[in-house]
This record gives C-alpha cells, structure tokens and sequence, in this order.
C-alpha cells in the first residue's frame, strides 16, 4: 500500500521532496500540494499525474485522498499546520524547526499528547546520515567506555546576504545541537559561544566563524565550529573522544587521483543524474547527506504505512528551540547560559 | 506510469531483485513470476500482493500485465527467455552471463537485431558503481592521457565447494571484462593467465590465485588478480594508469575508530535494516556492490518507462562471452590466446 | 669542527640527548657531564670515550674542553646554570621549562641581553618535527589567507601518579602554547579552562581530560585538548582554520595491512634499533617525535658551529611560562584570564 | 672510533654520500677521494678538510688513513676496485649494481670467499626504508600466511635522454629484483616481460611502461609495472597478497590540506636545508628514499666499527645480475625465461 502524501510548502524543499517521493523512493506518492504562492503549487501539481492543488493548508489536510502530512513551509506557519495534522489525526513530517518558538512547539507537544499518539516526525536528517549512524553504533557497542567529549565542525562555503549571527545559531549549529542528544542520549544543560576573529570574507556584521560549547547532562562537553564562510566547500565533520578511543566521522571518496605531484581524494558520487564533478570537498549540504534525506524520507514513508512511528519527536524538536535559545542568549551576553529544560514528558519515553 | 516486472528465476539473486523493486526502488512492480521451482515461485509469489505464478517463462512473457521480463534464471536456460521476450517485443533485464556461450549470445543478437530494436540490457552493475563511474568520468576527461594499464584485483573471503578454476574466469573475472571495455571504450584482443602459488586455503584441485592478463587492441594491458579465497574480505580494487597520471578506487569507509593503539576505517553503511557490524573491508558483493545494483535496475526501469535503452547491451554480453572463451582456453593451454572478435554490428553502435 | 657539548642532568631526557649527539648526530661529541646523582653521571661518562665528570654544573661550564652546554636537569636548577653559561660565553640549550617561574624566565633574559649576543636556545622541539613545519610553510605561503582557530588534541595514554592538574597545563599544553605562537607569529593574549567529565581511568582528584582555550593577539582562538589518560595510543593532532582552507597534521603510516575483514594503518617507523611493533598510532612522545628531537639538536649542533643562534629563544621559554601562569589561573578561577604580556625586547626582534 | 672512509667515484651520488657521512651521519669521516676526473676530485676534496686526493682507485685503497672503502664509480669500474679492497682487507660498500655483468661478480665472489671474511656491501638501499621493513615485518610475523603474489609499481616522472629500454630493467627493476628476493627469502627461478602501449611521453624506442614478472622459488608471482616517464611524479608501490591478508606500502603525507574544494595529501617531510614544496607524490628517488640512504650508511659504518658485516652481500649483488640477466633475455625474446641461478655458496648463509 503506497502512502499518499500531501505537501505544504513547494519551494526548494518542499520540490526536492516531492521529487524524492516520486523519482526515488518507493511505498508514496504525492496527491495534493500547497503553497502561499498558488501560481508555484500549481506549476508543481501540473508535473505531478493525478495530484490537485489546495487553496489552504487545512484543506489539503483535510482532503480524503491524503493519508500523510509533509510541512516544508517557512517556520512560522509550521505550529498551525502541524496541529491542523494532529487534529485530523493523520501523520506529519515537519521540517526543522519544528517551530520558531519554545512556546510553539510546546503547543504541538500539548496537542499530540491530547491525541494520544505520536504523529509527528522533525526533519534532522543526520541521525539517517551513514557517517553518524556508525558513529552512534561504536559509542553504543559499549567498546570505547563513556564519552567524554565531542569535537565538530560544521562549514559552508558561503551563505546568502540576508543571512544572520543568529541564524548560525538557530539554522546550522540546531543540527549538531539535535545530533549530540541523539548521539549521548542525554540533554544539553548549557551553552557557551566564542567569538574568533571573523573571517574577511564574512560579510559586514556577521560573527563568522563563531564556537558553540555545550554541556551534556552527563558532564561531557561539545565545542562546535561554525563556520559559514568557509570558502572551500561544504564539511561537516566530529570526533567523539571516550575514556578508550575515539570515534570519528570519515572522509569519503570514490576515487583517488594522482596527477601533476599530487594525490587527490575525489568524490563522484553524486546521484546518477548529476555528472561526476571531480571535486572531492562536498559542494553543498545536498551533496554530503543527500543519501540522509533518502533514507529519513523512507523510514518515514515505511512508519506511516505500518502505522508507526520512529525518528526525531516533537519532543525533539521542542528540546532544540529550548537549547537554542540559551545558545542565542549565550551568544548576546557572551555569557555560560544554563538552558531551562523541563522533564520531558513520558509519553516521549522510549 | 509504473513498470509492471515479470520475474523469471526466483531464487536468491531474483528474489533481491524482487525485494529492490517492491522496497528500494520507484517506478516499478512485480506483477508474476516464474521458476522451475513451482513451489519457491508460489511462496514468492504470496508475499507480493496483486502478483501471480505462471507454470513457464512463456506464459509469464505472454501475460498482457507483464510490461518488462527480469531473467535471473540460471545460465542454460537464459537463449530461449530472452528470445522469448524479444519476440514478444518486451524490454528484457538478463542478468550476467546473457548466454552461456558464444553461439547462444549471437543467436539473441540476431533476434534483437530482427526485431529492430534495443530491448535486452545486461546485469553488469559495476558499470553502476559510483567508483567505476567516477573513474570512467576521470578518463574521459582527458587530463590524464591515454590509458596505458590497468591493474585490478578481485577479492572473494571464500567459495562454495563446487567453485572451478574455470568458474574463476567466467563467474568471476567476467565483471572485469566487462568493465574493461567500458572503461577503455576499446575491446579486448588477446587474453593469458599466470598460474602463482595456490593458497592453502584453496580447495584441493582449485587455482587459487590466477591473474589474468588482457590485451586491449589500443594495446593497453590490463592484469587481473583474482583470488576468491582471500579470506580477509571481499576487496575489489582497481587502477589505471594512464600516460601523466593514474586514477585508483578509494577505499570507503564511514567513520574512523581509534583504540588500542589501532587506527581502524570503519564501514557501517550497509543498508539500515541491517546493523552496522564495524567492519571496514566489505564481506561480500552485496556488501560492496549494493547500490551499484540499486542504481542499474532503477536506471532500467526509467529507460523502459521512457521506452529507451541504456546500459550493457546484447553486444556486451556477446563480447563478455568470446574473452571469456578466450581466457578459458589460455587457462586450459598457458599461451597467449588471441579473441577473435567479430566485427560490433552497427545496430549496436554508440 | 665538532661541538664539545657538556651536558648537565643524565638522566633519561639527558642520557637521549648524549645518546642523539654521539650516535645519531654528526658535528658533536660530549665531553663532560655532570649530575646531582654523581654515581649516575659516572655510569654515563663511563661508556663515553674521552668524556669527563665534573662535581658540579659550574665546573662543566668552565671546563676548557666544553665548547657548549646542554641542560638537562629539573627545571628549578635551570636558571642558574643558564646564567652561568651566558656568564662564560657558551651558548646553551636548555631543555623546556626554561625556567619554572616568570622571575627566573625574566632574569635568563636580562642576563643574556647584557651579554649582547644569543646564546640560549629552548627545547621546543615540536617546531622541528615534519609535520609543524609543514603546516607552517602552508600558513606562511599565504593560499589559505588569515588563520582564524585552530584546534588541537594532545593524548597522553596514562601518566605517573604524581601527575597533576596543574601539570597538565605546565608540562603538556605548554608544546602547544609556544606552537602555537610559533604557528601564528602572535602572542596570546588570554587563556580559559573548560573542564569536561572527568574519565573513569583518570587517577582521583586529576581533571583529565580538559581544554584549554587560547586567544591570539590578532582574535584567532585556538582550543587545545588535553587528555593524558586517553589509553589507546599517543596521539598530537592540530587543524588550522583559515579564511579559504585548512591545513592538519595528516596521520602518518608506513604499510597498510588488510586482514580479517579489516584495513588497519600500521607504524612501522621506528628507528632501525626498535623492531616495528605493528601499532599504527604512536605509543609515546618519543615514536612520535623522535625524528624532531633528532633535527632539532642537529640544528643547534650547526648553529653553534657556525657562530650563530637560531630556534627558539629566551624570550620564548619567557612567553611560555606567562602565558602558563594565566593558563594555571584560569584553572584555578574558572574565568578568562588575560595574559599579562611585556613588549617583546628588541633584542629578540626576528 | 670513527670509521675513515675513502670514496671512490665523486659524481653526484658519490658526493651525497660524502654529504652524508660528514654532515647527516655519526661515526664517520672521508679521508680520501679519488675520481677519473681529477679536478672534479680536487675540487671535491678541497671542502672536506683533512682530506686527500689520490690518482687512483688502487693507491686510495692503499691508503693507511683509509678505514673502509666507498665506491660510487661508474659501474664497468666496480669489479677492479672492490677486488682490490677485499684484497687489502677493508670493507668496501658498493654501489648498485656490484658489476654489470655475471662473470663480474662471481669474481668479486671468488675474491671475498677467498679471503675468508665479508667484506662486501651493496647498496641496495631499499632494504632500510622503513616502509619495506614493516612490510617485512608484517610477513615474517606469520599472521598473514604465506605470500602468494606480489604487485609493484616503480614509476619516474622521466628519464634522460640516454635511458634505454634495458637500463628500466637493469637500472629500475634491479630495485625490485633485490626486494623481493629479501622480503620473500627465496630466489627467483623465472621472468617474463609484457609490453604494453607506450606512453606518447616516453622518447622514441623505448618501451615504457612495461610490466616484468618474476616467479619465485616458492612459486609466488611478482609483477612490476616499470614506468619512468609517469610525469605524475616519484611513486614506488608495493602490495604483498598473503594467504590471509595483504600488506601494502602506504602513501605518506605530513599534512592535509583542504581549500578549493579538494582535500590533497601533503608531503613537506624533505630535509629541512629543503624548502617543504607542498607536494605530495615525491618528485625524485632522493625525496623519496632520502632517509632509506641514511639509514643504509649509517648502519654500514655501524657494523665497519664494530668489525662486523650486515646487509646486502655480493651474492645478493651476483644473484640480481643474474636475474637481470634472464630479465633481459625476457625483454629481448619476448619469452618466459628460466633464471640459471647456481647453489648459494655456504660462505654466504645467514
């Protein structure tokens, strides 16, 4: 039985899904659209056989031929939506954030717990990445002891101009922020930033590169390189250091190249319709995880059609927007900011 | 429009096959199968909802709800199916060898040439391995010069009990055969085989390692190492050398472990449903070649939807099969055996 | 001409050091030793042709036959035999600390600056290994543009019992505090202390592992881990960020071993005397940098040859110690802790 | 005691050896030098103080302040002048090959037996690379079984204009010759040559690359890819196939450097007297091997003071003329050819 899910927000993401869902996964398909723009959803229905286009978001919610939920709208709209979905009780995998606010997400938390059934899925696409997922089975195996520290780097060549420092924050560094609590199972209790010397080829006012340090519950400590400016591709990188050894994300390539006294790690692997570029720094996020998205798109389609659920909770999401704001705060009073987490709620116990 | 799939051979190769269509990719379905073994074809047939059994591969080729034939029969029987299908003007995926020799993959070739158009691809899935395309991509680019050599090797932990020395050449090196002439985009004119120490480990009467050495007719020279009880994994390996500098496959891994005075590349990126095991030299083909396999039976179905052809042809499994009688006979002799390689039809032209 | 060194403290830093000279080196011999343990320096003068003791530092120093003095006794000894070395003229490496106490660091200086020439060349060594001099030469060469962090991880696999806190700031992250300086042409300007979960394999009471977080005069930050009880090997590593690119220590191997489904990276590199003990990461500082300390008293051997001075300087052991004591307060404080950096003489002007 | 050495031939590789023994090495000095050119000699000489020129080889050798002998002339020069050393009783390292021909040295044989002690080295240096020591090491430890294949790649950037055809084998692959009769411990019984297109770079009438194999007594198989005009750079590869796993020379780098979009391997490890040049692959045979040569020397001058005799005999330089000999042959023919090696005299067991 094939999944037919109806997608909100048909911009860049919202198309990279669809095409997903349509070209490269198996068990979905895409039967409604909708988009504030409705010149944009409906030149994305008319490449979709057999799907309609909605003028509003709750009347694709509500629309029988919808069995499932896809928010991929901007951020502000997500808590309406979200809990539009859990109100006709059907599953939704919402883009990150979840919500703009601690008090938003905690309104999805309320009303999904009201429902009595997990329904919704956050987007952090890295806990599907291949690279984390070996990471988290050598911490899990127990072998390496406990750990102790974890070192990441996250860089992108470059970012937009409206781009801010606390978008850094609240856009990039959110990933670590989720993949560090999935990674040590355990909450962040605090938030540092540090502020280098800015690169010049930063833009005016943009505090780039900046460190995130956060403390674990446990006592381990996290520092995270942002890095938006970074100039010479796209690298996300960590190391778990354990009280045995240390676990740390590796470089990949497909070939290697040795020409004019060099060697080159070279990365091809790009998907089959894309050619080969040589580069073997990824260019972009697309390029380093898009097997991550795949995967997370899939599990999902394959929960929804056993009725389950798996992946990041509202709980999830929520505990991101809370460990956000403190880094935000840590970030404006160059101060250690202790993050507020409540108990979490034990309908999102394991 | 999906790919409605008729299967023909449903054991352990047929049934991934199955599972891949119905699991991993889009854009296809498996509507019947057939097997010598009715019962296996039944079991089969009762886990795919909406397919049926038919007692013979015609009746499955004749079925109006079969769109396309997948052959994973075993070798004899693969002539008269994809004749079969030919006749019947249906798209036909064979897996390798198209025909167990020279005179039956002419025979196809005649019937595809007859029907006047492409319709059988051969499974050769290196050709869809990301380190193969990215190394082809790196050739073609020109920056290298022309290819002088190529070295390879093809590793195997271990093989079933009735493995041959013959079986190392046809089952086994017939993947660098092929890839060979893909990559150089030249055929091979003259085969030899080096005859080393066998591996205690070798069953009794077993050749275990050979090289074999093929003569491109631009005159590179390629060698070949097949081993197929290594042991220590399964390794395939690969490197041209070309006139200002070479290209190699790398080697993979996700992420990297250090312990116990040991740096060890990890591979953990089997698929999800299987656990990472924390092994970074492959166990096996599947373990290797997975995607390649993803990736060539989604690109066929896609060509069957647009109702084009891509991939190896009848010509390529023709030309697999004349080396491989070539190799078969320097084994048999210890001399330099030339290929006698007819003229490509045009009909099999770029 | 070869140099008569005379070298104060043998035991197993300075027993290396005769050993390097009179092996290993070319252009030095030793011709006197001295040591508070007179019974030692004995043994060690016995097995050195033509080598004599002397009862205290002071005679070494003024021996007629010792061209130049290498000090290798415990750091509180340090300030007066360096002295008296500058007093009579005789250049003089000193093993690091220079000296335990910014006093004592300061009062080498003034001596040496009313002496008018350099004569005192500090045990840094790092700056001689292969690796740091290549980073080095990447940063100089200008490609990457300004550096803006760097991250570094220093691993011990255990340390004795008496090893303390304090002395993981004073005796292990006192190598990156004067690598980096060096890496970076600055002086720091403030250090900070972040202090993680302890590890289950730490001794009681010893803060293990912890970082150091370093500000360079020009904003680049610099955050150092310190982890002595890391048990899986020794192991430096140091990436520096810059504006267009990074530049890190490359981990180092002489043979790659693939066995039982594994791909290790083995270090066979010790010298001829060791056997290769097939352990890839280094076990202690000396298989990682013997090659360092080799270069790095050859150096001084041909400067002192040639009448001139070269590597690090008084004023760099002087830094270290500074910059130590605010490393050491901010230990002690928890908070930030400027750097209370005099102008640099002119007398150590490059 | 320091060994005083006299060095006959001062073209470049003997003047590096000088370099080496009086400025890199311990326990050594040149006394003497002699060269058919005589002002070359003089000129030479005038740097080394307390050195002599002597008109000949054979008045050098009869020098009393001559410990030991170095020859480094051209190679029809070799046999007269290591004759006359074991004639004079001094040890006397050769450079490759010991004679250019079989009869040469069985001479140089017959002379050392009958004088009753080993006096003779060669220098084939790769026997002290520490890459091929832990490959050695790897495969005397026993885990990996027995070594059935052997892959090698010996590649130059270019060749002068002199270099012919034979000198790859006699000049190139007599490297690998000597290897893999050390790391094997067993001798070679036959070899073949193949020949493959020629590089557009290599100069008219010479045929490179070509690949030599040589079968050991034990039956394993060793193929050599020779290649000097490779362009790319200085690259010399080993694999050893074992029964239950391989060992593989590895590619060495200082540091890594990311920017443009690649990650490349950076080799900065020249001597420090050499700018590091931000290459990788090696550029020269020098660059590569540079430390292999320290380490053969020191190692000569070890065992001259102590009276003692390690490393590569003359038999071993007798059995690679042999080899090359059949090698040759190989090349000329195009045939197997069988190596016509006599019983090792007992003279010459371990």
């Amino acid at each position: 039985m094939s999944v037919r899910v109806g997608v909100i927000g048909v911009g860049m993401i919202g198309q990279d899904h669809i095409r997903r869902i349509t070209q490269v996964l198996t068990g979905g398909s895409v039967t409604a659209v909708n988009d504030v723009d409705a010149a944009r959803a409906g030149q994305v229905a008319a490449g979709l056989p057999g799907a309609v286009t909605h003028p509003t978001a709750q009347e694709l919610i509500a629309d029988g031929n919808v069995d499932a939920v896809l928010v991929a709208s901007w951020g502000p709209a997500h808590e309406e939506q979200v809990v539009a979905a859990i109100a006709a009780g059907k599953p939704v995998f919402c883009e990150k954030p979840l919500a703009p606010s601690r008090g938003a997400c905690q309104r999805i938390m309320d009303a999904e717990i009201a429902a009595g059934r997990r329904l919704v899925q956050v987007g952090f696409m890295r806990r599907y990445d291949a690279g984390y997922r070996a990471m988290k089975a050598a911490l899990d195996d127990g072998d390496l002891g406990a750990p102790l520290l974890m070192h990441c780097a996250h860089r992108n060549p470059s970012v937009p101009d409206y781009f801010t420092t606390d978008m850094i924050i609240s856009d990039s560094s959110v990933h670590e922020i989720d993949i560090v609590r999935w990674l040590f199972g355990e909450e962040i209790v605090a938030a540092s930033v540090l502020t280098p010397r800015r690169s010049g080829h930063a833009p005016e006012g943009l505090q780039d590169p900046l460190i995130l340090v956060l403390e674990m519950a446990g006592g381990a400590l996290v520092d995270d390189e942002l890095f938006v400016n970074a100039r010479y591709g796209y690298d996300v990188r960590g190391e778990v250091v354990c009280e045995t050894g240390t676990v740390a994300l590796a470089d990949v390539s497909e070939v290697t190249v040795r020409t004019q006294n060099r060697r080159r790690a070279v990365l091809g692997g790009r998907p089959p319709q894309t050619p080969p570029d040589g580069d073997r720094v990824p260019v972009d996020w697309r390029d380093r995880f898009i097997r991550a998205y795949d995967t997370e798109l899939q599990e999902w389609l394959d929960a929804v059609a056993a009725g389950t659920s798996t992946g990041p909770t509202s709980w999830d999401g929520f505990a991101a927007a809370v460990v956000t704001d403190a880094a935000l705060e840590a970030l404006r009073t160059g101060q250690r900011t202790a993050v507020s987490m409540p108990e979490r709620p034990d309908f999102y116990a394991k």
